[in-house]
């Protein structure tokens, strides 16, 4: 196993360090927790938005906190949840008194912890809600999973209700246009190479030299289909394809695009799957409105990409052009 | 080889096409080229700013394009420099009657086309003049290079050069700017695995399963030594080290520090790394005014990073702080 790396149980640690070394006017780390806030946590006023799950999907989620996106992320073990203390002294740091919102990826470990956590700070007095990602459409319950996961098509839930939050929506409002990117947001993915947990030290399952697996998520569950490697042309028709089939989606409608590296994959791999992409919408008669090519949700040094689309209208359109500082995501 | 792409020999095409599509009011492609300018040049009154290469690398350095950075890149084939015809359409395209400014990397075919392009340019009539990146500290010549390599911090000399250009600057004064980046910027890298150029087909260098090579260039050229992989924080102390003896940096200064990803390094290694970069120059009383973490030049798939410091001065400071557009390069 090849990581840049010191401690293989270390790495959160060293990584969440490396973050706020970074950006140290920009990012906190909650003493004795592996939460990062905005440095000027709590915002007096605001909604604060909490996301978070297991590391490994760098940029996501510590990524995208910062004026505009999130408040907090809390960030897991490598592929694994965070606990529920870690997750409430979250909520906690957030709360500017108008109540705090969680955007959590459906997995059965992030939904169990978050809502444990949301409990606990409801018992404080600090009013909470949620929204629960399952933007992709490759299967029904998974290993990890009671209905579908949640992976790329969440940047999108982060930064449209982090724009509404951030102009001052009450709990409620952000709940509901929250809601509205997650039904109008469906993705799909597909690997070539697995991908290695530093504390395991080998991959986490095999493909051989001339497969690849649709379908796939974020950690390696099984997707839909092995099978032997097609060009860049029919790998995006198919994910396309089996996307538009569950969205309700008609001619002149307006989308967003995201192409999902999910960690090895050259930027010039996923501009070809774009390419296609953008053309198969454009036969259509869909509309893109703003496209989106690089790493957003990766899994490691997984080789492959996922294709989102988000359905748009006008307060979608606005909400997702506004200012963001975020720093993986500059708006 | 796991590649995600249709014709091997196309890849370039492709590529730039699926870009296009993703920023079709940002970017437009020169016909019968391979070089893509922003959509609104020439811009009138402003030195056009002009940089290429091989592609491969991207975000470099098409993702570059964009106000307040280049005004086109001439993306060469894979490893490959561009040709001296596609760099003097380019150099006309962006032409806004205030002269043409080259930001070339310094390997040898580049070199070579982009002063014969200039050449013809300037038969033409149109005033040109060029800066030569060499950052790259780990060897004098190479396999592609008499002299330094030019590596990540050419990013670096965009950003400026594209910032004060913006501002209305002479081509004088856009040279002068380029040149003191490039005398203040140093870069180091390192390689865990190889890369495969497409139309290649297999890796082109090996690397034992436990052995990493130091110094390497950003298309697998040898770099200093091969040996067995040490840990995060060694391999950040090597490459700082080797970096600082050759600048002139001394107490109370201020850098701006890269930490680079060379293609397939999951972001996290990437922070773990640049935690030891930061303690290393706190410790030695240097300031550091800002951080880059992420892809800024890869090599393919390439697994590994560079390390790159930029001495600032108010000057420099103002520029790095520049608003850029480009879509791989917010601020």
């Amino acid at each position: 196993m090849k990581k840049i790396m010191n401690d293989p149980n270390r790495v959160v640690q060293d990584m969440l360090a490396g973050m706020i070394a970074a950006y140290p006017n920009e990012l906190k780390q909650i003493p004795a927790t592996t939460a990062i806030t905005r440095s000027e946590a709590p915002v007096s006023g605001k909604v604060g938005l909490v996301s978070g799950g297991g590391s490994g999907h760098e940029p996501a989620h510590a990524g995208y906190v910062g004026k505009g996106m999130l408040d907090a992320a809390v960030v897991g073990e490598v592929f694994t949840s965070p606990t529920p203390d870690q997750i409430y002294e979250a909520i906690k740091a957030v709360d500017g008194g108008k109540g705090v919102f969680l955007i959590i990826k459906n997995y059965t470990g992030d939904v169990l912890n978050f809502e444990m956590a949301m409990e606990l700070a409801e018992a404080e007095g600090i009013q909470v809600d949620k929204v629960i990602v399952n933007d992709d459409v490759a299967v029904e319950d998974s290993s990890f999973t009671i209905g579908r996961r949640g992976i790329a098509g969440t940047v999108f839930v982060h930064k449209i209700a982090g724009a509404i939050a951030e102009q001052g929506a009450t709990l409620e409002e952000v709940k509901t246009v929250a809601e509205k990117v997650v039904n109008q947001t469906r993705s799909m993915g597909m690997a070539l190479t697995p991908c290695t947990v530093p504390a395991a030290g080998k991959p986490s399952f095999h493909l051989e030299e001339n497969e690849m697996e649709i379908g796939i998520g974020i950690h390696g569950e099984a997707g839909i289909e092995r099978k032997p490697i097609t060009t860049a042309d029919e790998i995006a028709s198919e994910l396309t394809e089996k996307i538009l089939t569950d969205m309700d989606l008609n001619n002149n409608e307006e989308v967003a695009v995201m192409v999902n590296g999910l960690g090895s994959t050259p930027e010039m791999e996923l501009y070809i799957v774009n390419k296609k992409v953008n053309q198969l919408l454009t036969e259509k008669g869909i509309h893109i409105y703003k496209t989106f090519v690089g790493e957003y949700m990766t899994a490691l040094e997984m080789t492959g990409c996922s294709v989102t689309l988000l359905k748009l209208d006008d307060e979608l359109k606005t909400l997702l052009d506004a200012t963001s500082e975020a720093p993986a995501f500059r708006n």
